[in-house]
C-alpha cells in the first residue's frame, strides 16, 4: 500500500524551489542548533527547517504516543528506538500539517514564528550518537578495481567476496557532519623501495563516495535478524565520505584491516532520509551469481535508484564534478548486510551506522574514489581551473550529493561537503 | 612520590582474606546493582562492595569537588571524565576512610548498613559505556605463533609489526561483563578442500587472553596525544576475553580484518583496576629493536608485572589451568598504543576501551589462545577429567584471572568467567 506522505501530487504551504531535495514528500530527520542556541530535533521542507521539539510542545503531535521530550534531544537515538510504526505516524502527521490545504499551523503566525527557521538561522549537528559503526565493501566494481591495482588483475575479486558482504568495524568518535573541516593526518608510511618506514603528513588523502544507513535497536545479543525482516530495522540513509589516507593504509592494513588510514575523520550528510521517503525509487540489486547462502537470500526490489555525484573545489576555484555514480550499483543490499552482520548474534543498537563501502559504477567516470578515478595516479583528474589531481590537496573541498528523481518527484539528501585543512605543524619530539 | 593509598602497611577495618585481590591498596571501580535494585558506582575491599553513591550522599566526599550524582550512574564514564586528579582524590579518601584507625564510618552502624554489601548481595554490571573499542595485536610471541601457523614459519612476523602497534576496530555492542553466558555463533566457513562455503555453528570457538585499558577524554579531534603523556589518560585496566571463532575468521578476514569472528561476544572483568593501584608493579617492556619512530619512543618502566592464568572447566567437571602468562610480555606499551592511535588526530573519549591483543608468553604453556596452546589442533590440551580440547566445547566455562604480587602485596583483577552455551537451534528459512 503506497504511503500517503509519498503522494507526488501533495504540495506544501512552505515554498519549495523547483530543484529542491526537500519537497513535502521527503521529511528528513536531523538535529540542529537554533538561533537561540537550543538543540532540537527537526525536519526540513524546501529551505526551511522545522523545530519538531517546539511543534510537539505546542501540541501538534498530541494524537501520537510520544514522550514529552522525544524531540528535545541532541540526537535522534531515542526517537529511532521508538520504531517504524512511530516514525510513520510522525512523518504522516508532518506531511498533513504542512500540506497546502491544512490551516492549523499555516494560519497561526505566532506558532509559525516559533517552529520555522530559514536554513541560515540554524547549524546542523550530527543526527545520531553513533554507538558502533561498520563499513561494508559492497561495490563489486570498487572491489574489482582495488583487486586489479593491488593484487591480481586476472583474479581481482577475493574468493570470499561473492559469498559474504565483507565488512569491518570503524571508529565512531571521528564521524562529523558535513561542513566540519578536517585535517590532513600524520602517520607512518613505507616509501616505495625503502626498508624502513617514515613519519609525516599523509601524501595520499582520498575520499570514498559511500552511503550509510542508521539502524534502530534490532535484536537481543545472540539473536540474528532474518534478511526478510532486516529493512524494518533501518531508519534511513545519509551520504557518507569515508576519508582515507592511502599511503598509511597500504603500510598498516595487513593483516587486521584499515585503522589509522580511516579513523582520522569520516563525514556524513546531516539529514537522515527515511526508507519510507525512498520507497518510490526502489529497484532490484544486481543479479547475484553464485546464489548466496540461504540466510542471505531475498527477492524483490532491495535497492534504491539514488544518483550520486562528487565535486572537487580547489581553494578559490570553481567546482569540478569528478564522479557520477548510483547507489543501485551496490552488489549486496542493506538487508543482506544487516542479516549478515547479526547472523552470529551480534547486537545492533539504535543509532548504529553501517556504510556501504565505496560506490563505484561500471565506467571510469563513475568510480567512487580518487584512487580509482586517477587509477593509482596514472590518470590524473583534470579540474576546470587547469590543475590536476591524483589525491586531495590541502584546502580542497570535496562535496557529495545524492538524489532520487522519478516522474518529476525529486527526493534528495542535500550534501556532505568537507574541506581538507593542511596538516598541523610538526611538534617537537623530546 | 609514592602514592599514600599504596602504602603496603595500611590495613582496612573491613576484613580482607589473605589471598584477596582486593586489599585496601587496590580500590577498584565498578558498577553494580544493589539488593534494592539500585544501580550505583562502587568499590570493593576484601569480600565487601562499597556503594560510593550512598557514601557521597552521606557526605563522606564533601571535600572533593564532585557533582552530586557522579556516582549515582550506570557507568563510570562521567567520573572518568573528571580526570586523574579527581580519581586520586577519591581513591585517597576511600583509602583513608576504610583504614583501620579511622572511626568516621567504622563507628557509624547505620551508615555502614547503607554503604556496605557482601558480594552475594550485588550484581556486577559493565563498568563503562564503551563508545569505541579498539583491539591491538601487541604480543610478539602471539603474532609470531600466528605467522608460523598461517603464513611463513621463516618470516612469521609481518614487515610492519616491529614498527607499528598494529590494531583494529572492534564492536562495542557485544562487550559483556564476566558471568554473562554467551552463545556459540553461526557463520559462514569454507571447509578444507571445498570450493563453496557452508553455513552453520562455528566449530572452532576460541578464547583470547587479553587485558584492556579504559581511557578518559584525551584530546580534541585532530590533536595527537604524545607518548610521554599518554598514561595520564588511562584510567585503569580489566581482564579481557576476546572470544573468537577461528573457522569464521579464516574465511572472512581477508582483506579487511576480523569481523563476525569476533563481534558475537567479548567479556571483561567488572572491576577496573587503576594505574595508580598498579604503580608498585611497574616493569620495563621488552627491548624494542629496531628502535621505533620518534613518536613512539619513551623511556622508563612502561609495563606492569601482572600474572595471568586461564582455566577451563567442562560442565560438571573440575577446572584445569591451561595457560599462565604475564602482561609484561607485551612488546608495545599502552602509552605507545594510545600515542599511535591518536597520532593521526583520532579522538579518544571517556569510556573507550583498548585491548592488548592475545598475551602469549615465550613457552608453550604460556600461550594465550587455544589456537596456539593446541597448535592448530595438532597438540590437544588434556583436562583433569581426561577429556581433551582443541577448541572450546559447548557448556565449557573459561575463566581468566590476573594479579600482581610483590613483597607480600597482592593487587588483583578478580576474574572474568564465561560459559559458552550451545548454538541456538537452526531457524527455518523461507
Amino acid at each position: 500500500m503506497p504511503l500517503k506522505a509519498n503522494d507526488p501530487s501533495r504540495k506544501s504551504w512552505i515554498p519549495v524551489p523547483a530543484d529542491s531535495d526537500f519537497p513535502i514528500q521527503n521529511i528528513p530527520f536531523g538535529v540542529f542548533l537554533t538561533r537561540d542556541d537550543v538543540i532540537t530535533i527537526g525536519t526540513r521542507i524546501g529551505d526551511h527547517a522545522i523545530d519538531l521539539g517546539a511543534l510537539h510542545q505546542l501540541g501538534y503531535f498530541k494524537d501520537i504516543p510520544l514522550t514529552d521530550d522525544i524531540f528535545l534531544q541532541d540526537s535522534l537515538n531515542d526517537f529511532i528506538s521508538d520504531g517504524k510504526k512511530t516514525w510513520r505516524l510522525v512523518r504522516n502527521r508532518i506531511s498533513e500539517l504542512f500540506e497546502q490545504g491544512n490551516r492549523e499551523l499555516q494560519d497561526n503566525e505566532e506558532h509559525r514564528g516559533i517552529v520555522l527557521f530559514t536554513m541560515d538561522e540554524i547549524e546542523m549537528q550530527l543526527p545520531v550518537q553513533i554507538g558502533d559503526y561498520t563499513d561494508f565493501y559492497s561495490s563489486r566494481e570498487h572491489a574489482t578495481n582495488v583487486g586489479k591495482m593491488f593484487r591480481d588483475p586476472e583474479n581481482a575479486l577475493l574468493p570470499n567476496w561473492l559469498h559474504i558482504p565483507v565488512g569491518y568495524h570503524g571508529r565512531s568518535s571521528t564521524i562529523v557532519p558535513g561542513g566540519t573541516p578536517i585535517r590532513r593526518p600524520y602517520g607512518q608510511t613505507m616509501p616505495q623501495g625503502k626498508d624502513s618506514p617514515v613519519f609525516g603528513p599523509s601524501g595520499l588523502v582520498d575520499f570514498e563516495l559511500e552511503m550509510a544507513f542508521i539502524t534502530t535497536d534490532a535484536n537481543a545479543m545472540g539473536d540474528p535478524i532474518p534478511v526478510t525482516e532486516a529493512e524494518d530495522y533501518i531508519f534511513g540513509l545519509v551520504l557518507f565520505n569515508d576519508w582515507s589516507a592511502r599511503d598509511i593504509q597500504k603500510w598498516e592494513y595487513v593483516p587486521l584491516g584499515p585503522f589509522l588510514a580511516k579513523n582520522f575523520a569520516s563525514s556524513i550528510s546531516p539529514w537522515i532520509i527515511t526508507l519510507d521517503a525512498l520507497e518510490p525509487f526502489r529497484v532490484a540489486s544486481p543479479k547475484q551469481e553464485p546464489e548466496p547462502l540461504p540466510y542471505l537470500r531475498h527477492s524483490g526490489k532491495n535497492s534504491f535508484d539514488i544518483r550520486l555525484e562528487v565535486e572537487l573545489t580547489p581553494e578559490d576555484g570553481e567546482p569540478t564534478t569528478i564522479s557520477r555514480s548510483n547507489f543501485k550499483y551496490l552488489y549486496w543490499s542493506m538487508a543482506q548486510q544487516l542479516a549478515h552482520h547479526t547472523v552470529n548474534g551480534c547486537k545492533v543498537n539504535s543509532g548504529d551506522m553501517m556504510g556501504s563501502g565505496t560506490i563505484s559504477g561500471p565506467t571510469p567516470d563513475s568510480y567512487g574514489s580518487m584512487l580509482e578515478l586517477a587509477w593509482q595516479g596514472t590518470r590524473p583528474i583534470r579540474l576546470k581551473n587547469g590543475e590536476t589531481r591524483k589525491a586531495i590537496e590541502d584546502n580542497d573541498t570535496v562535496t557529495m550529493r545524492g538524489y532520487c528523481l522519478k516522474n518529476g518527484l525529486r527526493i534528495g539528501f542535500g550534501e556532505v561537503s568537507t574541506k581538507l585543512l593542511p596538516a598541523l605543524p610538526p611538534r617537537k619530539t623530546k
